[in-house]
């Protein structure tokens, strides 16, 4: 198989994640040794790098430089979320051919694999010689063909310990905690809250995602079942629940008190205002019942209530899964393989061999089968109530994450009794 | 010294910390191998189990389970914020008595340190021998006699973490992030959001913390600057923010809006209600004012803003500071020897003898020393602006918060040039 001679481009789009580097230095270590490959550019700013010239010589960081980008979250290729036009896509064909560029790789979600699916066409059109491949990545995990992404683990890790230490927090007072996690259709990451659990007591107690209908009523109950079971009671939501319309949790809970801002947007997400409403209203319904219960004895309970939104730290805290990165990095070298081997064009996912021993494997699926798309939790990860996880999710997701610090617990079992 | 035989009990109070396990560990691990001990009791939820005669046999824990424990992030003693009535004072006497306990160790904050200090102007009265001794903890870190506090330096690495990764993921994309952080009256922990930086131009680009008087307008003007320089703003603030009279900001910023809850409680801290409405007004002003510039070209400029509020996330991650570790245990043993060679009360403090090589040592001070007083961050930590942390405080924190994930920056000078 002859490989083609001429420069490479990486590139990297959309959010970032904590292993996202890793996705294109495993593609430049892969081809820095290969003779026919002349040049390997770094496109900043994802394609807009392109579109204006503006390549950094990857070449010439030196393999050291790179491994340690590679453990640096976030891109150090920086970002954009610009989907390109048709004249855009002709102008890219053109700074390609100025360069000599024939292989180029985009790490990115579901757009970027669209985009290079455009951008591959066009090439096809016009008879120019491109290779063009897609890394996957992204912290929500929603796409096709992937068992997970590069990126999801090292979030989930950081969301299950985040969740493992608010339930230790939660315990001291008791009380209600309820964390609102990344993830606006796919409730992978939300899910990941379970997976540090440390006791079947342990929180959190109920998980909602965005594959089920969100019902503010029940919801209430569901915590409310919690609390007169252990006297406390944390729960993780994602940001994208939704009624069964269809309509923002938000949106309901805010009824008339959502303003628009002076420019007229309503923020839905990205804020904390979903978890505060949350909280706010399991409180008073709380308190409400708490009081008509304990009307006799003319006391008034206060319940401690806390929300906390977990934000951009999710997908940038610096603590990368030990699966995520060497899986990432691998995957980014298996798409320089695939592309030497004399393949025209893909995606590279990763699907599971088995969970325990955990094992998996890499392969190379068509851009489209990918682009577009969204992946969701599968059925047999969500309880039949709909607030809760399975041990399917659990066995699921352990492997990933990689080993947590062990947390001991006091034998409580062991009281001192006054003779 | 005779050492008066008896048993000893411990408990935590107020917010926990990554560490606060760590600290009556250390006192039970000194305390059972001494004869005279006769038993070592866990107090469970701070001085409501001393009430309820709710004691953890801790010497039948067994070392190995205790050392797991003090690995273990938030008390499993677990807490409370009860604050003792006089009547109440006298009935944890009995019980004292009823139990022979000459030894109290409480774990906690200044309330604590408070608490202690009456039971033991109540003990003297009645001539009760006993001891007792306030080992300090608070994440905050606004103690007095303290260097710093037990919990401080894992809360603080925590945020120095948050900080520097989503420094990194702001670049990406450029535009503004506003971080709230922990710290009502004292800016230690919002400060710490500067330790992890890795470069001159990484963020937190500003630092507002309680100790001087924020002007949103000037707050306003500050990004704008930092803005035109780099693209980006990253933005560190206490949640404990304040105008020159004292007003709390996000009552001035939410004016007319902030509704009372059903209980009639307007809550002003523990939401994410301060970061939503710092970046809401920033992103509005610096929007207008780019557009103002821009308006000779007809287009209208879209700003990146993103807020976060750290939340409970920061004193329970499971990532404690080995220096944290290190030194919690050793004052909880400390605070051991300080009982046993017949001192009658007091706090242990630690004080800082050199910043490199790090150094420290752990004093005997009075209970009056730390009671009901709040250390603030020293003037000579805070910029003459009053809107960043100095030099001098970077020295002061890089030592406690333990060396972070290093990072790998991309060499941009080596652009491709086409010939």
């Amino acid at each position: 198989m002859k490989i083609i001679q001429g420069n490479a481009v990486v590139f990297t789009q959309g959010g970032p994640t904590a292993v996202i580097n890793a996705s294109w230095v495993g593609v430049v270590l892969e081809l820095i040794n290969v003779p026919e490959i002349t040049g390997v550019y770094g496109s900043l700013n994802g394609i807009d790098g392109v579109l204006n010239e503006n390549f950094v010589d990857l070449r010439a960081q030196g393999e050291e430089r790179l491994i340690a980008v590679s453990r640096t979250p976030a891109t150090a290729l920086l970002s954009t979320r610009h989907k390109p036009k048709d004249e855009e896509n002709r102008k890219m064909l053109e700074v390609f051919k100025k360069y000599n560029i024939r292989y180029v790789f985009g790490a990115g979600g579901n757009d970027t694999s669209e985009s290079l699916d455009i951008i591959n066409d066009a090439a096809k059109d016009q008879g120019y010689e491109l290779r063009l491949f897609h890394v996957a990545k992204t912290v929500d995990n929603d796409l096709m063909e992937n068992d997970h992404t590069p990126g999801y683990a090292s979030a989930a890790r950081y969301v299950a310990n985040a969740f493992r230490g608010v339930d230790m927090d939660n315990q001291c007072f008791g009380g209600l905690y309820l964390g609102v996690c990344m993830g606006r259709h796919a409730g992978f990451l939300t899910a990941a809250s379970a997976l540090g659990r440390t006791t079947p007591e342990s929180g959190p107690h109920l998980v909602y995602v965005p594959e089920r209908a969100f019902n503010i009523d029940q919801f209430c109950q569901d915590v409310e079942t919690v609390y007169h079971k252990y006297g406390r009671c944390v729960v993780a939501v994602s940001e994208g629940v939704e009624d069964k319309n269809g309509v923002p949790i938000l949106q309901l809970l805010s009824e008339g008190k959502l303003d628009a801002d002076s420019h007229g947007n309503v923020q839905l997400s990205g804020t904390g205002a979903l978890a505060d409403a949350l909280i706010d209203k399991v409180k008073n319904y709380l308190t409400d019942r708490l009081n008509a219960h304990s009307k006799e004895k003319g006391v008034s309970k206060k319940l401690r209530a806390r929300g906390d939104t977990l934000g951009y730290i999710q997908r940038s805290f610096p603590d990368q899964s030990p699966v995520d990165y060497e899986e990432t990095l691998s995957l980014g070298k298996f798409a320089a393989r695939m592309a030497m081997e004399g393949n025209i064009d893909g995606s590279v996912a990763i699907q599971r061999i088995s969970d325990s021993p955990y094992q998996s494997e890499f392969k190379l699926v068509p851009l489209k089968a990918v682009a577009g798309k969204t992946r969701h939790l599968p059925d047999g990860h969500i309880n039949a109530e709909g607030n809760n996880v399975t041990e399917a999710f659990i066995r699921w997701g352990k492997p990933l994450i990689g080993e947590l610090n062990p947390f001991g617990l006091l034998d409580t079992t062991k009281m001192v009794i006054k003779k």
